[in-house]
Formats: structure tokens, C-alpha cells, sequence
């Protein structure tokens, strides 16, 4: 950061990574540079990045295959720089920033608190951004006060920065397919598949901090390169809470064993099976819908295996299942109110210690370098399969 | 009807089809022959039969492969019989009697007015039974008087034999699925397969009688032993009142020629595909799927193709659509209210002419025939694969 003037009239060094045409990310995206004037009405708050993920939906957003898109709009910046004589869009939905300036008629946020974005496409792959705070709500405050949370001196409610920046679509995505859909009593049993995904192992966190049991199903391929895989795998969900772990393979060999094994944790359970989540497609829906009490719901909020979900016409009929779908994005731009709550329950379970973030690679974004610098480690980030947190310092 | 004694207290020559143990209907139904006493309280009433269709779920329940089964119970005519020694179930859930004896504190019913039965399992297929009115409703008169349906002199109700014999399942069927899920505005559309089945007949003419659009898919195979079979097919299904008909190889050919067709049929319609109704499975509920607006609810009834119910990932996520089943079985035992309001408007549209009911065949039982029979006439209806109706007279 350069500061230019004086202390109350600042000029920031910004730059963002757009695109002004859809396509595969690490040809589109452009290092656009540009300065950002200090806040000059009581109303608008100036942040700079911490840090932010590269999630698949940002990829497929840039591709133009991601349903929601934002506008490519001219002048996004509200500059005469060449690059956005033509449409542009800032990269990015997820990510965490701190509050640098503050107008002094927004109230709840204070000098250096951590802040996230509470809607979808606001561009968070960029270092500064100027908002006006009038009318709906724009930013959560990770470091607010309520009945669940305390202050923290730091300013990040005491959370990591890989906790932060990644707190706003799996954590949410897990805690809320769990809470949305039908009433789970203690006791009661979640079944998902494809449960080593990013989701899926908060999907299990949060059954065990709200005390449902959870069955969680894996994929099992990759145990001919590693024969440890298996056994490795369910240990470490197990560790994270899991009831039941077992292996589509196993599940297909012998079609009672998850309720053998149900049975066997819980000797005196009485909770029922209401809940199925779905990441995966194909047959791996089969164990889930037969392991379903009547009533029950399956949600799909992902397709691994590029494969439909397939249904049997009896349990849909016979058994009354339900079979909805699940998008955080949707779910945010219809029920604000519900994404504070449940951010707010997030954060609450990170300061117990109750929540365990996933492993990410992180890509330090070294304030000052050049904009080829910039997208040199974008572009890496973007090659890397494993899960990616561009951070900025 | 043989009668004994004084006219207050008859006999009657009463016969029943039963089942001892699941196996192949033809096979297993048995003639029970026994006598019904006159009623003995003033909370009864005693029913003769008049009609009763012979239903696949019917079928089903005596093959033992239908999830709503009578209990195979001792004593079920509390008589001392041989036959009755074993466990046994009357055969038959749905169908129409009249009113023969009734007691004085039985309200809203007068002698020969056409009843059916409210729940499941009564046990259709027998010329008396003797019912204690007391507690809940268990019957429903089809010449009831409302604001809807009119007092007729017959006791029928001005109904058919046809239409009071199977008024209970299709055409409720396609009532409450059309009425359950969602609220439909007039102008609205409902697609659905299997179109030309028993309940899509209803389904096109409910559509017309609400004013919402239909648009019905056919399977066209038949066309290949009769060219002109589609173009018949389509004139029937319009002349039911249906907005658009395509059959499946003609969705799949042109995959925009449904949008066409819903444009041709209604210039100015802003109403929206908000319902798909499925009786098929497999492909065939794809067209469906696609043509479904955002939010749309997939309703599954039944499975022709016997090939199960395939939803993409995407439709599920991103359109957020919602696939459920709809047994109309499990309908009437949560909610027997519901049931009463859809047989107040399926009587109200009969009364109208507003409903035309499916063809059938009808098997004359006459009275007073041998128990062989009867069981003749029976093997001979299940053995036929029209649509059959067993009248007794």
C-alpha cells in the first residue's frame, strides 16, 4: 500500500484479476492496476484482501458455465483506464478482507475487523475495494458480538485466515443442507456420499457438534495405487466424527452392512436415517436411498461422477422420499437473513474449536509486485489441483 | 338376496372373494359363502354392493407385492366358517355399494344411497358388509348434498355405475396431483408422460376443467402395427381438452418443438411449466425435466418403463427442483379430509359432464349364481387385460 496526501485523503495502489470474455481461466484472466481513493462520505467503508480461495464455481464462472454470472460491465472501477473500454468482470465470490477505512455512520464494524462478502459475484480477487454500506446488508463481520460469538482484540474473531477466507461456502453449504430441509432430532442419521469432499468432512464436524450420526460413504478407487488408502481414509474421518465409514464397494458387496454397522455404534439408537447428501451421481445414490427411512430427503448439491441421479420409482412412491437439489449461491440471494445465521453459527463452532478447516496450499500474494508477477501466481494457483488460498500481505 | 325371518331381521346370502395366502390372484382367491345378519344397533349400516373395479394394486395386494396390505386376519366375517379357520383378507380396495339397512343414529346417509368406502383395505370384492358408523368417517355418499353436489332423487348422485365404481383412485389421483404439490395460477402448465394412461386421461381433463395447460407426451411404439395409432391418439387426447400432445420420439427428435407448440397453442400465456407429472420413468422424464420452469416440482405416480426416475445434477442445483412421489394410498390414511374435498369436486365435475370416465368391461355377477360360479366370472375378469369392472345385479 502507497499512500498518497494526506492521512484522510489516501490513494491506494489496487489491482484486481478480471476477464473480459469467457474462457478456460489462465488465458482470460488480466492484472488490472489501478489506485483507489480514500472514502469521502460517511457511508462507504474501504477494505483491503487478506485472502481469498480459488473455488471450482470461480473457474466455471470464468468459463461461462456457471449459472450465476456477473454482469460484464463497463466501467467497474469507475476509471478511464484502456482495459475497461471494454466489459469486464472481477474474479472471485469468496474470500475475506479487513476494514481500513470506516465512514462514521456505519455501525457494527470497527478499524481492522475481518469482513466477508454476504452476497455472490462481488469480485473478491482484488486488494482494495471501496462500498457503500446503505441499504441492505453487504459484509459480515467475523470479529462481531452476539449471544454466540465474542469481540476479539485482533479484529478476526479469532479465526485463522484459512478459516476466513473459506468460511463462506463449504462450512455454510454443510450447516445448512443439514438444518434446511426437515427437522433432525439428536439421534438421528445423516447419510452422505463422496464424504471426503471438502463439504462432506464438515458434513461431518457439524453432525457430531449438533449430535446427529453420520454414515459416510467413500469412493475407493485410488486404494490400488495406495492399499493404505482405505483404512487411512477412515481413520481420518473417523477422527473428525464420523459414525460409519465404509467404502461404495463395500456397501455394493454386502447391502446390509451399513445397517449392521449402524446397529453396532449404537446399540440403543432410536434415530432415524431422514437425511441424504449427494456430491457424487449414479449408483452411488443407490445405498443412500435404500438406507433412508420414509420421508426422507436426498440433496444433491454436487455430480463428481458426472453421472444423474437416479431415483426407483417404489422408494419415491412407497417410501415418500424427497429429492431437492442444494446451491448456497440461490440460497444467499433468497435468504440473507439465514446466511448471517448461519456464518454466525460457523464462527461460533471455530472458536470452540470445534470445526477443523481443510488443508490448502497457500499462494502469498506479496504486496507491492509487479502486475506480471501477479499473474505468474495466479496462473500457478490455477494450474494446482489441490486447494488453493491466494493471500495477500 | 334371500331374506329369513321378519323384515327387521333378514339374512342375507352373502358371498365374498378372499385369499388365504399371497400367490398368483387367479389362483388363490376363493368363494366364501356366508350370511349377514340384519344390523343389531342403531350405529350400523348394512351395504350391498354395487360395482367394483378389479385394480393392478389390487393385483398387487393379493400377489403380496403392494406395500398397503390387509392383515391376512382369523374371523374376519366373525362367523365360525371352515375356510376362515386359516388367516384370510377380502380381496378389492375400492368400488361402490348402496345403503340397505341403517341405523337411526347414523346422519347423512338415507337407504340406497350410493357410499364407497373412505380408507384402503376394506375389502371390496363381497355383496354385503355390516359397518359400525361410530367414530370416524368411513364412508362417503356420493349423493351427499353440498354446496358443490346436488341431493339426487336415485340415490347415485347422478353418477354411473362406471364413474361411482372408480371414482376413488384415478380421477383423485390426478386431483391431488395436480392441486398437492404447488398452487397453480389459471394459465399455468402441467407436462406430463404416460399421458394417454387411466390417470392421464384425468390429469388433461382436470388441467381443462381449472384452466391449466397440459402438455401431454405419448410412447408411440403402437405406431408400428398401426400408422394411423399417434394421430388417433392425439385427437382423443385434445378432444379430452389436452393443449399440447407430443409423443416421446417426436420430443426427442426436436428438442425445442415442445416450446414451439406451448407458443403456437397460447400467443400471449405467461403461465409457466410449473409441474410434471411422471407415470413412465427412464427417459421419458427427461422432456419433462427440460421443460420445467425454475423451481418446478417432478411428481412421480408410476412406473410403466419399470426403469427408474433419472434427474441431471444441474436441473436438481440450479433450476432447484423438487422430485417427489405421490400414493394416493398413503394420501388418504394422513389426511382422510382431503380425501373427502377431492370426492366433493370429482362428484361436482361428473354432475357437470365435465369428466369423462375410462372404458372398461364389465363382468355381470348375477345374484343368487354357485360360489364356482363366481369364482369363474373372477378368474375370467383378472385373466382379461382391458380395464375390468365386476357389477353385481
Amino acid at each position: 500500500m502507497t499512500s498518497i496526501g494526506l492521512s484522510r485523503y489516501l490513494s491506494y495502489d489496487a489491482k484486481a484479476i478480471i476477464y473480459k470474455e469467457y474462457g478456460e481461466p489462465s488465458e482470460k484472466i488480466i492484472v488490472h492496476d489501478y489506485k483507489v481513493e480514500s472514502i469521502k462520505n460517511d457511508n462507504e467503508v474501504l477494505l483491503e484482501l487478506i485472502a481469498h480461495p480459488i473455488n471450482p464455481s470461480d473457474i466455471n464462472q470464468i468459463q461461462g458455465v456457471y449459472p450465476s454470472k456477473p454482469e460484464l460491465s463497463v466501467n467497474l472501477f469507475n476509471d478511464e483506464s484502456e482495459v475497461l473500454k471494454e466489459a469486464s468482470a472481477i474474479c472471485g465470490n469468496e474470500g475475506v478482507f479487513k476494514v481500513v477505512e470506516i465512514g462514521k455512520n456505519v455501525k457494527g464494524f470497527a478499524q481492522n475487523d475481518w469482513v466477508i462478502p454476504l452476497f455472490p459475484n462481488f469480485g473478491t480477487w482484488r486488494t482494495h475495494v471501496k462500498l457503500d454500506m446503505k441499504g441492505e446488508a453487504k459484509l459480515f463481520n467475523l470479529n462481531k458480538e452476539n449471544e454466540k460469538t465474542k469481540r476479539f482484540a485482533e479484529g478476526n474473531g479469532g479465526l485463522s485466515v484459512n478459516q476466513a477466507a473459506t468460511i463462506s461456502v463449504n462450512p455454510c453449504t454443510a450447516l445448512q443442507m443439514i438444518t434446511k430441509f426437515l427437522k433432525l432430532e439428536e439421534g438421528d442419521w445423516v447419510i452422505q456420499n463422496g464424504a471426503n469432499s471438502s463439504v462432506g468432512k464438515f458434513v461431518i464436524q457439524v453432525c457430531k457438534n449438533l449430535k446427529i450420526n453420520s454414515i459416510n460413504l467413500v469412493r475407493d478407487k485410488s486404494s490400488e495405487e495406495n492399499p493404505q488408502y482405505l483404512d487411512e481414509l477412515k481413520s481420518e474421518l473417523k477422527d473428525l466424527g464420523a459414525d460409519v465409514v465404509v467404502s461404495l464397494s463395500e456397501a455394493k458387496e454386502d447391502r446390509k452392512l451399513i445397517k449392521k454397522l449402524v446397529k453396532d455404534v449404537k446399540e440403543n439408537n432410536t434415530g432415524k436415517v431422514k437425511l441424504g447428501l449427494n456430491c457424487v451421481g449414479g449408483e452411488s445414490c443407490i445405498p443412500l436411498i435404500k438406507t433412508l427411512d420414509e420421508n426422507g430427503y436426498l440433496v444433491t448439491y454436487g455430480g463428481m461422477s458426472k453421472k444423474p441421479v437416479i431415483l426407483s420409482t417404489s422408494s419415491l412412491i412407497f417410501k415418500n422420499l424427497t429429492s431437492k437439489g442444494f446451491w448456497i449461491t440461490r440460497n444467499n440471494f433468497q435468504d440473507p437473513e439465514e446466511k448471517q445465521q448461519t456464518l454466525d453459527q460457523i464462527v461460533h463452532f471455530y472458536q470452540n474449536k470445534q470445526l477443523v478447516d481443510a488443508k490448502s496450499t497457500h499462494n502469498i500474494w506479496k504486496k507491492g509486485i509487479a502486475p506480471s508477477e501477479v499473474l505468474a501466481l495466479y496462473q500457478k494457483a490455477l494450474s494446482n489441483s489441490s486447494k488453493n488460498i491466494v493471500v495477500y500481505e
